[in-house]
């Protein structure tokens, strides 16, 4: 998923291995915060009490773990509820994720905070750069807070979404210190359903339009290219936002503009999911699920530069970056859907990014 | 798969797609040649018959992919035959793509090769470069043929078999030619058998030891060293041998002891199909087997360089360099299996290369 590797991944030391493996299955009650917080924070009380900008991103990936968890777990039919695996990275910081696999409703749900600090590894500084990020030479401290999720629906009905949204501050040598915010939410359809990416992104488009109107045509157009399979010539589903090193107009703004996004994800999704659950669906519709979530995987092992990162990262926490990869998925040769039928009608639009809210609306 | 993708991939022209699709299932008869070969070879008759270095492989090649087909063949109980698809490239050259999708005895099992020859692509260019290679500025013709496969048996006490061999030339402006070869040949079991490692690694150090007895040790260790999943800290399987940059001690010699790996293939993993195709297994296995075959897909996705470098080829023909992906992989959070299980045993071994030649035999 895009960019959790930024989180799941910097420098966690092999050591901590021994730390989740521990922890494994165990619910990491969170005293005092009770499902307000699927765990305890990372930062201490005391910290977090400062209310400086890590602080208040922190608490709001804190919310928006549990609110989402809270919302998905609401969905399944037989009380099945996420694993939270509450993880500490040895340098600093750590993280929480909470997987949902196996549910009657949800086949694989994982969403993940992590706030961690420590010098950024070279990997980062080189991709910072390659960006055009202007970073002094030595050891740059960093932190970096995020929240990611990547939900794998059972019924091929109701689509895959992804969001992450993230906070990083970088420290040179001078004291000089850059921040800036990164994100955004995309959904990926089995089936196209019009009213369905509509809606998506209409919503999208509301929590933006608070805070700038050139948001989201901007982070539209930004989402197509960066979710795009370049040996496939298609995109990974019907888009979203996607935005990164947002440091405009001031750093309260940029962060209530992240909140509205973030916030904006259940009222984006959850109505998709009431909706389409309990569609009836038959096996031609599990195989194409399944050959599209292989093309999920191709898109994420290869292409997204977060996974790339934090695998490359020595003793990254890979479980946490891998839970984006879908329960089962399926790669068979040349499977071509005839023309005509509903599958070849989601890959024509995969290959052709449509604009949503500039459609001729049906009478 | 290792390497393929230098074959599958460098720059097929887009307008490629539309040849092969109008083969799509249709077998390509081989006229004149019968099961001796798959299709008609890629370069014309009076060229093969050259029997320069090219044509030599080519011919070598086109036998071990039919040779290597007819022996699966003959394993599938009701009839399941190869489809065949032989494809051109605009540039140069073309290949023939074998596979055989949903047998009984074989889940996916794909028998790739391609004969392909224009100017190197920048990126083939840096990667050869990188490893060694003493390469001209400007443009640079190259030639390339090699077969690969990938079989991922049905029953999961059967291993999955990797294997590739690859002939390359490349002439600089002042029309000075450099050759060399590469390959190896490598097994993944999903359950630990021991005597199958050995007769394995003892066929493979045979084809070896005729040729050179320093070559089985240095290409066994080159091969844990290559299919090894950092981020796991494991190796794809239990190894084999793989060399690349062959040039020694002439041409021919080169040629025959790649002629005697190629050769090696079949002895050495059809027995272990034979003996394990009907051998009795549950949902465990299954289930450990899908899971088994999702470090694959990573492997081969995040870090095998042909694949990467033929999906980074704008207009590679992805359905050959994918082929090698099983039909169905499965990824599941903190899957770990419990000690002193047979799932367990294999992992250990993943994570511990063994001499499988040095072992102490059982009495």
């Amino acid at each position: 998923m895009a960019e959790v590797g930024e989180f799941g991944g910097i420098g966690v030391a092999g050591g901590t291995i021994a730390t989740y493996l521990h922890q494994r299955g165990e619910v990491q009650t969170a005293a005092g915060y009770g499902r307000r917080f699927m765990a305890e924070p990372i930062t201490p009380k005391e910290v977090l009490a400062s209310k400086d900008m890590k602080a208040q991103m922190e608490l709001l990936i804190m919310k928006i773990q549990a609110d989402f968890c809270n919302a998905l777990e609401g969905e399944e039919n037989f009380g099945k509820k996420f694993t939270v695996d509450r993880w500490e990275r040895s340098e600093g910081g750590g993280g929480i994720t909470c997987v949902l696999q196996d549910g009657d409703v949800f086949e694989k749900a994982g969403v993940n905070i992590s706030v961690v600090h420590g010098n950024l590894p070279k990997g980062a500084i080189q991709q910072m750069r390659s960006r055009g990020k202007q970073l002094a030479d030595g050891e740059l401290p960093f932190f970096a807070a995020g929240v990611s999720a990547v939900i794998h629906p059972r019924n091929p009905m109701v689509p895959t979404i992804h969001f992450n949204y993230r906070y990083f501050e970088v420290t040179d040598s001078q004291g000089t210190k850059q921040w800036w915010f990164g994100g955004g939410t995309d959904l990926t359809p089995y089936y196209l359903n019009e009213e369905d990416a509509i809606h998506f992104h209409r919503t999208l488009k509301e929590a933006c339009d608070e805070h700038d109107s050139s948001y989201y045509p901007k982070f539209k157009a930004w989402c197509d290219k960066y979710f795009f399979i370049p040996h496939r010539n298609e995109c990974r589903g019907v888009g979203g936002i996607f935005f990164d090193d947002l440091d405009e107009p001031d750093q309260e703004s940029a962060f209530n503009f992240v909140s509205s996004c973030a916030h904006s994800v259940i009222p984006s999704y959850l109505p998709l999911v009431k909706k389409h659950k309990n569609e009836a669906y038959g096996d031609r519709e599990r195989q194409w699920q399944l050959l599209r979530r292989g093309r999920y995987v191709e898109f994420n092992l290869i292409y997204d530069r977060g996974t790339k990162f934090g695998l490359y990262t020595p003793g990254a926490r890979y479980e946490s970056i891998l839970m984006s990869l879908p329960l089962t998925a399926k790669w068979e040769y040349m499977n071509l859907p005839p023309a005509d039928s509903k599958e070849s009608e989601i890959t024509h639009v995969l290959k052709n990014p449509k604009e949503w809210l500039q459609m001729p609306q049906k009478q």
